[in-house]
């Protein structure tokens, strides 16, 4: 059965490949797998239809046979762990490979989500200038200790994997902040994930959406 | 071999369990794996020997045979793999009990761990007291997902997996910030969790250090 991921109606990145469906995209392309998505409204997705699949009413879900995930991470991993092609097969390289999902998402991520946050939810507050440079000072502490360990690497562990889909997309998520810029070796990491097929597939597919060629009422349907 | 991990010499949190060596305890003695710890101090987490092992800098570190491991998620994730006692043995039901890992890490501790941070960070701000309230907002927001979701359930998918411990040492957090009190339904979701034997003598290990117990210079050996 093709599985069936969720993904925003009217993503608020405008098309740019921010929201987190692009990463289950970017890993169902890797591991050649065809998906459908069900796009959803913001009101759609607080109905108890969508909380039934993600309790925290977000996307993207995954729905193949009897199993229903959430949480991006999740799903690229069940994804990984699945199919060929996100993952060394020697055990010990799996689990660092691994290592480096959790780094981008609980090292990594919060402190770029906090930036991107504030200027919705604290942007006409009076503290608004003044805390920019404390928040920006913690992301570019983590972006230091990460291009230091990245060095002259292509990938974090060895070959890609799905750490560095989940970090490149991270990474992205900085993008127009203008600090990753301060950060060559990273950069280049990012533009060396952005340029495999799979993810130029997966870009073109959210893409799409945003132009308005899937938002014709019936699923899109992915050949990967 | 003996696996070692990594914790503070002098835990900022007073022994409380709180720190992220206690969720690799608790992992261990669940499935029921000897360990030894090597203690830290803030000073040694910044050399050159131990970001060999922790790009970041933190702890816990996972040291077992030519395996090094960063990030107590992957740390958890790899026991749970590796042995019986954290995961279910039905594939579906292990990738919806990893599914609540990621959900812990990434969608419910940000908000606390931003709530925790900022008295250290922007304390003497005078836009603090105007913040609280807003941080407070967005953990309640989560923690009504969560609570509604787990409902009369004793753990959040099936028996008692890597997903709750993970949950109940990020809402552990939460202790003494007057939060958690208004969700019975989590209150007592964390009580089952500090009940389980297994957590009880990981507790008594990381407070074994606090009380000098084990600050003497040789690593401090664990039978689970």
């Amino acid at each position: 059965m093709t599985p069936t991921i969720t993904a925003f109606r009217a993503s608020p990145d405008g098309g740019r490949g921010l929201a987190r469906d692009m990463r289950v995209r970017w890993a169902l392309e890797e591991v050649g797998r065809p998906y459908d998505v069900r796009l959803l409204s913001f009101e759609e997705m607080k109905q108890p239809a969508h909380l039934a699949l993600h309790p925290f009413g977000q996307i993207p879900t995954y729905e193949a046979d009897d199993l229903v995930l959430f949480e991006s991470g999740a799903i690229v991993l069940h994804l990984a762990e699945r199919f060929e092609g996100l993952l060394p097969a020697d055990a010990n390289a799996r689990a660092r490979a691994i290592a480096w999902m959790f780094a981008a998402l609980n090292t990594v991520e919060p402190p770029i989500v906090e930036r991107e946050q504030v200027t919705y939810t604290e942007g006409d507050k009076p503290w608004y200038a003044h805390r920019l440079p404390l928040l920006e000072e913690r992301i570019r502490h983590r972006l230091g200790q990460l291009s230091g360990r990245l060095g002259v690497r292509d990938w974090l562990a060895g070959a890609f994997s799905a750490g560095d889909l989940m970090m490149v997309m991270v990474l992205r998520r900085l993008e127009g902040m203008e600090i990753l810029e301060d950060f060559p070796t990273l950069v280049a990491y990012v533009a060396r994930g952005q340029s495999r097929p799979a993810y130029q597939r997966a870009f073109a597919a959210q893409r799409a959406v945003f132009a308005g060629n899937a938002a014709t009422g019936k699923p899109a349907r992915h050949r990967a």
